[in-house]
């Protein structure tokens, strides 16, 4: 960056007290990214030691050069890693940060390693390796928390509790189903989370500026080297794409959505109006003069996540939208919505498995809210019409005066005498009062996928072989 | 949906002109979907013919009424093809109206259908169907637009162009090999696309409300019949879910955003001041008093559709936010949006691909903008240090007296004599004006996924074989 | 629009099923407008009125070329207005439509009307109509909405509720006090509304294509024959600005927040569980065999609106990113947003106003939840504060042991034995009863803008008088 | 917060490196907010110490404690002002944070400060004062930007260049007057900010939890101290709003919008290609070995800062959808997203400002421009219908005609001979001349809020009497 002119530095009053130093100190503190990005310090280096040793692979330095390059590099990881490092803003990046000091450490060698490659397949590289890391991160998450839903389902395959629509009590349920709800929503996370890295698994590097280069390199001995798949096919694209953070912020914003659903469903809950769940200590916060109060926090942070991740993935679509190709100065925005999401999804990740794993189920208040509001009623009809032959429409009348006279009696279905329901109609049997407890309604759904405990077990059985 | 009381219905004044009768008007408009979910009345009749065949199948329902249900399904059909086929928003939505028009034609058997089901599945069903095949004919789309992609490179494998970075001239590459960036943009939409079927490809027929049935239906029977892989294996899940819907509208964004990259171009490379390119007449709009002057409407609407798929997604990340299971009525507001963006997204592919197979490609324009502004001082650089041996930092301050001398002089790279040069640096000979020329500079790009036409030539066979 | 060469319409397969008829068919798709802009029309008669009598004021056009133009403009309104004009896709949008049709009916007269003016200020000026009309009705819509609460809230100043925190009950409040919350949010959104209508107040017409016009118009007389303060003061910023609309769409998604708040707590509040209030039939929606079941399915759809403004909203902010002035086509894509933006508003408002209006509020469940949880515990601390001259940390000190001795006895603090308590503590006296009951409680928070049912009368005293 | 049981503890595997500490250690991470929130400090102690001084005037604590506590307050200040305050992460938040170190200070009476209030009126109060300090601080650096624009456009009232319309030439204008349009535009996001803080200006203190106090508090009196108009009205809404955060960012991207538009201007003016101005080296980032390049990295970033700030609006949005009253702990999200979009805005607008004063205006080549492309067209129909008295539509058909003539010719309009523009239509004279020149049809267009120079000096003149 070349010097503002002397006289606009003296006019500096107009630039206000933040930036009292002129257009100098505006331009370092917008365009400064060393700030967020020496978060890839680790891969900026892994990277360089990769395409050097290519380089002399290849002839095109000597191994002389590369062991001194290889030697640096691990020199300014080591110093890194202690904190030793000073990490300087005039130098604006952690690509400039890193070839100063290989600089200061080897001399002109140094010089070398950016033969047949720019800043511009740098960041792509590094930010690319990031990212693919981050997403195997993401992946072993899910897997825990998968984990943590397939205990508790099985701990409470034959927990009943209310099947919710609307928020209102429809259908008896079981709490292991209820769970393992969430297993497939996670799992599917997870299944996006694997094909993502299959679609970024090339490696950016060799791609230079935008054109290529003609040194003689090998793209496919740095691919492999850095664990990528192959080398990315074209070299005006490789500097212009961003879809693997796109993709990764999708994907975030989708996990972080399902979590924002399970946080509703803890934060409704806890309250004393259900206290169908009581939270661990160590995942809600009390009150000094009201000690039953359990404020559920982790839950509610968890839900409002989401805002933040959809937040992120709005701004890099945003920021992407209309960029012509090749690299724009635009896309230096992607770090640290990337780095924020990823951070926020992993912390919501690992609250929930903890909150799931330590939660008390409170099995007498779920149960008793299982069998009120008449949640039966729809097992009455079914066996009206398996049992009696009656058509739907027909099943579904008698169903409802049935219904008209327990809540007039201020009872439950299966305390209703069998004179009464036979008055209503004649081809109730005394074998009706089989499916209208909440236990037999759960254990009669046995169809694929059901609420049945048998059913419930078959599924968890089926995801601990792939979990 | 009950009647309001009569006194609320007097009351009326309060709810203004346009909801002049009440708050029973406002809560049919504001619930009635049959506006927009009649859009699904051919996966709806499909899915319940699959369902009453199992049914006949399993010795649910007889196949006398099976047959009845077929029939009266395959009628309503074509009712509703035809557009004979009366809708009535007092019947809500798709479902309920086609439900009515059965049982009008077949009478009692009607009733039989809805044996083992819910909306809750129905509805899932339904739009689980109409998005996968949005998603086939979008994986078609884009094929037909990287075929168009193909077409245009390899007739321009060799024409060069300015490759940009911040929208400067940065180096010379070829047009070939700018349209192979698009091709591997589009390439990685259709396979995020392809897996997106992969993991939305389960059945959710048979999970009725939320539960599952005691019915002892076959749901991989229906899988089967409906051309899905296997049953969703939760039924919970089932009702509650809509990632297919995001999973549709994150990777509809991102496609978007690819296609507003290449519309920023074809917009900014129709000004007079680029003129790379002119538009068909089809894909533009002119002006009755400036024959010359040619609008880039379309390339304009579908840089402008990436806002509303955007919107779309953010819509409903949002909606989704927060909902705790089984089935809420906020997820009706699911349909529109992919409606929406579905439409855009197609429009927007064929719009693009009808102007990549139409543009005339202004060669010349092209050329003399590619030769400009010393595109080719990263090829002397590279020379000096290839050739001539030099030290990186001490090419670039050769090159950069280099260019300051040819700018000094007006004059082209090419166009300096070799004493010239040799003041600079005397290891400079004559060789040198072998990578001085765009076409030089371009053909030398070599390295895997470089813009050398050999380099694209072959990345377009790559393709032809995977398109 | 000038037609495609016949070559590439012969090559029509390539544009696949719904694009038969090849790229012009795909470009009347993409560019037709009038689909949805005719509902500018009567925006746009309004308009062309102004502006003709404008120009006949100025003796530009002739006094009988006038009467002409506004005798054919109100006949074109009278055939809208009754279903009988006939609108043409082929001429694109509502002023081409209008415009043909006028000339059919006035002939060459007609062609005067486009003097000193052009589609960009045209359009400009009608959507800007609409959307000042739309602020006015949303105005007016809101003030019902207080209305409403106010009534609430003046029925229930002394309801006793449990105030929420973290959705755990904190402090007693009244009811009244509740909705009064809601008063000031819809009252901060009626402010805004207001403002916006503020900013926008000026006429774009007579800015002409972007650069004004050389015949001697009057801006200020269209300006004030249209209802605006004034006209805008350039021509270049008149065409390209969307900021009512985008301010519109900021306005909008923050009453959609707030009124997502409401329908989530009515959503909670109708559960059995809760059984807070009681909603109307008309609002609701029942079940044929749970007679006792009423969803909420208004109140969840007003809650999910809020994706769907906060999606147009992006929309059109990710339209506008980036465009260079003047007009670009993009922003043809801002009237849909707008347009849908303002139904569900609209209609969000009327929902919400007739739910509230006629929902059953269910004041013993109310206060039985107030009471339990120890709620009035901020209380006792307080009056160990106020009353024994405890400092704060020893008075909750002393609370949390008094509600522990409650929580042990399974009682509520009123009901502990003085004796008991003064063993905690000796300065207390039995005065103390009168701040644990949950009335003594909002009755004792008398502080500007507290709960006390005297404090909330006044408020809505304050608000009837700006309402 | 409660510590986890230790079996809990002693299975920490499952957290993962990160949380190696189990439960708690996600809780803290997830829970602490002084990470961010110390960013508050000085509004905290201002709040603290005029709620004390009420206290103490309202005879609620003594006058010695009111002392103690400011003296207290003020010596935190300075040590956080000079960087000697030791933040913990365990103590939470900025107000835990110096609660503690006052209490460290001056003992007891510490304690006292926390009479009637409550953490959730402070963390509203501090918040508000930072929101409408920066609305103050966004006012000011508008009236700067706006001042800039003002000197370019006087300076260049008459400077030409070409009107765009889809970024082709349109019509001739001057620069000033394109000056002016971005005069408007941040003269609107002004008007906002003001309009924004009337509607903010309101004093929490005082709400205490939800409930508000029956302590004799005056709040009118806090209010009057802080630089509030008045203090809230309703305490249950006070600690549950975050409007003003809402209307902030809505603001900002509006204004972000905006800043893109002028950013995606700079970029594409800056190519070689259109040439219309040379940034100053303070804005723009070179090339060692292209001297000649400059790109516009500073306009890129601007550009860009739309999409964070449009995130951040989505992030909140999202995050207070459906949050039922009073506060909920997702609120803490809020302060993250309006500290980042404040930054951004302000980083935004000052490199604007210092880019549109500092940016090299190339009139000739802005001239050039603007004569191509028979920019003048509109001009010679518009002379036909108002000296020759042609119906609007001959004089577009004579237009055409004659523009076809100059192109086919190679020339410019007013180079065509009269003898064969009289061929064309007879009614043509010399003075037609007058008009095709872009300077007499830029002067000609005198129209309020037109382009000629006249217009814009008096445009001008109204801003500078405002600004």
């Amino acid at each position: 960056m070349a010097d503002g002119s002397s006289e606009t530095k003296s006019s500096n009053q107009m630039w206000g007290g933040r930036f009292a130093s002129g257009p100098d100190a505006i331009m370092e503190e917008i365009n400064a990214s060393i700030g967020f990005d020496k978060k890839l310090y680790a891969q900026d280096i892994r990277g360089s030691i990769a395409h050097a040793t290519m380089l002399a692979h290849q002839g095109i330095i000597s191994a002389e050069d590369k062991d001194k390059i290889v030697h640096g590099l691990d020199t300014i990881l080591s110093e890194i890693d202690s904190g030793a490092f000073e990490f300087s803003r005039r130098l604006e990046d952690i690509h400039m940060n890193i070839e100063a000091r290989l600089a200061a450490l080897i001399g002109p060698a140094a010089g070398r390693l950016h033969t047949a490659r720019s800043r511009n397949d740098q960041v792509a590289l590094d930010f690319r390796l990031w990212v693919k890391e981050e997403l195997q991160k993401t992946e072993k998450a899910l897997t825990g928390l998968i984990a943590a839903f397939l205990d508790r389902a099985e701990e409470h395959a034959e927990t009943v509790m209310p099947g919710f629509t609307h928020l209102q009590t429809a259908q008896p349920v079981t709490f292991g189903h209820h769970c393992m709800a969430y297993v497939e929503m996670f799992g599917r996370d997870r299944a996006r989370v694997r094909h993502a890295i299959e679609h970024m698994d090339e490696s950016p590097i060799g791609a230079a500026a935008l054109a290529g280069t003609g040194f003689p390199i090998d793209r496919h001995m740095t691919a492999k080297a850095l664990g990528f798949r192959e080398p990315t096919r074209n070299s005006i694209d490789t500097v212009s794409d961003r879809d693997f953070a796109l993709e990764f912020l999708s994907i975030a914003a989708i996990a972080a959505t399902h979590l924002s659903r399970l946080a509703e469903e803890i934060v409704i809950w806890s309250t004393p109006q259900f206290g169908f769940i009581r939270l661990s200590d160590a995942f809600s916060t009390g009150s000094s003069i009201m000690p039953q109060k359990k404020n559920p926090d982790a839950a509610e942070l968890v839900r409002a996540k989401t805002g933040r991740v959809n937040g992120s993935l709005v701004a890099l679509l945003t920021v992407m939208k209309g960029l012509p190709l090749a690299y724009s100065k635009d896309m230096q925005e992607d770090k640290e919505q990337v780095f924020d999401a990823a951070e926020s999804l992993e912390l919501a990740i690992a609250a929930m498995t903890g909150m799931i794993r330590d939660v008390t189920i409170r099995a007498d208040r779920m149960k008793a809210a299982a069998g009120s509001g008449y949640s039966t009623a729809t097992d009455l009809a079914d066996w009206l019409v398996r049992e009696a032959g009656l058509p739907f429409r027909d099943a579904h009348h008698v169903t409802g005066r049935v219904v008209a006279l327990a809540e007039q009696k201020g009872c439950d279905l299966a305390d209703l005498p069998l004179a009464e329901l036979q008055a209503i109609n004649s081809a109730i049997t005394d074998k009706v009062y089989g499916v209208l407890t909440v236990e037999a309604s759960v254990a009669s759904r046995t169809s694929f996928g059901g609420t049945a405990p048998s059913e419930v077990r078959k599924q968890i059985a089926w995801w601990r072989a792939r979990n």
